[in-house]
């Protein structure tokens, strides 16, 4: 999955570049759409199972500063996933260049915060119980 | 009420001063440290009574930038208040110097985000149906 | 001039609805837009030329809550252009609804953040000198 | 090196808990401390010198979410340093419960953002050509 991301001046900073916050920003963005085109909407599971992706380790390798105005690309995969967690894994692109790769994992839970397993109806959208991840 | 803030990397942007969109989260942080001051706790206010300070308006006007690491001060006072709203002004300060001013103004809702009249126990905080505001 | 945004998930507060200064920044989002869709680029005028648009003044008004995952449409028009400062003005709207309706009022300024005149070559794109400005 | 920052409501998002990439802004805030602390100040390495400190990498584990207002500790320690990179470990907490961990690695970089090896005079505040790092 390939989400597109403009970059803004609010997210740059005095070294000219992207404040390094905001390549987790463009992450959330990116396994977002990546949640759309496996079937599903992050906002609907939130809202009406009360299900929440909580993160457990989020990580980012910086290769080449992005700049104000480019078009960066993420790159979504999903790397693992079980009943109680799942990660994923990004490639941030520019101009053909690759700026940044990066991982999150992350832990299903509910609203008050505490781990859950992954509602059935949910589980074959992350691959789960029915082989491998879906191709992506 | 006078708040204190250190101006972050993160908050600049490639002009090489303050993204003009940050002097509205340090208006936050006034507001929020004016409310402890006359007593009371937003963070309980929200989670006990259910009541939210959501913003009708805001507005800034910038005199001067604010840099990376210096010490800003931002003076906050109640301009205005109701059982239905609240208003308050800034004056943002850094060495001695204007940098900004600012307004906002609050309607009080429930979770629901519809309107409600402030629950009597909070009026007095705001100096309302007991006279002029509280002087800070 | 017409610019879409996606709610981002780090745009909410705890509210459950975008935090009232990521409004500044999708206005942010428009007026680049707006430069681009009259013919020039805003990140070129500062890399070329070493003109930047800093703020003198931002305001919002605030409508109708906008939640994560909402397109939203950011209607940009420009409302005042002289060759030292420009103003635009913002509609920001979502599933047929005014979310919120803004103004920016800006100084043009060199690198060291002194105002400036606008360059002659960049006039015309404002509609400043040749009339009225360019209806969008 | 403890800093203390005190949770904005920006810095939450829809779940009511800090969105995760506030974390690496709170260790941004932890390691300018950290540099005043040994002797010299990241602003002026900056201005005086242009030399920049590009993040090479970052990552995060979260233990425990933070919240609205709470007041968070972040303790910064040098991990690694040579002269031309730097790397800080970082521990977060609240309320006597460890909240994140996290590190990241710097490399020295010049106003061009290309790698630059550190001035001698700064060497010492890194522990570099001295012994161990300094005891923090």
């Amino acid at each position: 999955m390939i989400s597109h991301v403009r970059v803004r001046y609010a997210e740059t900073d005095q070294m000219g570049v992207v404040y390094y916050a905001n390549y987790l920003v463009w992450m959330e963005v990116g396994r977002v759409e990546y949640c759309k085109s496996v079937g599903f909407s992050y906002e609907e599971m939130e809202r009406a199972d009360g299900i929440f992706l909580a993160v457990a380790e989020a990580r980012c390798r910086y290769l080449y500063p992005a700049r104000f105005d480019q078009d960066v690309t993420i790159e979504t995969t999903l790397s693992d996933a079980h009943a109680r967690m799942v990660s994923f894994a990004y490639e941030i692109r520019s101009d053909g260049r690759k700026l940044a790769t990066g991982e999150t994992k992350h832990v299903f839970v509910g609203r008050d915060l505490k781990p859950v397993r992954l509602p059935k109806k949910y589980l074959a959208h992350f691959g789960i119980n029915g082989g491998a991840p879906l191709p992506r």
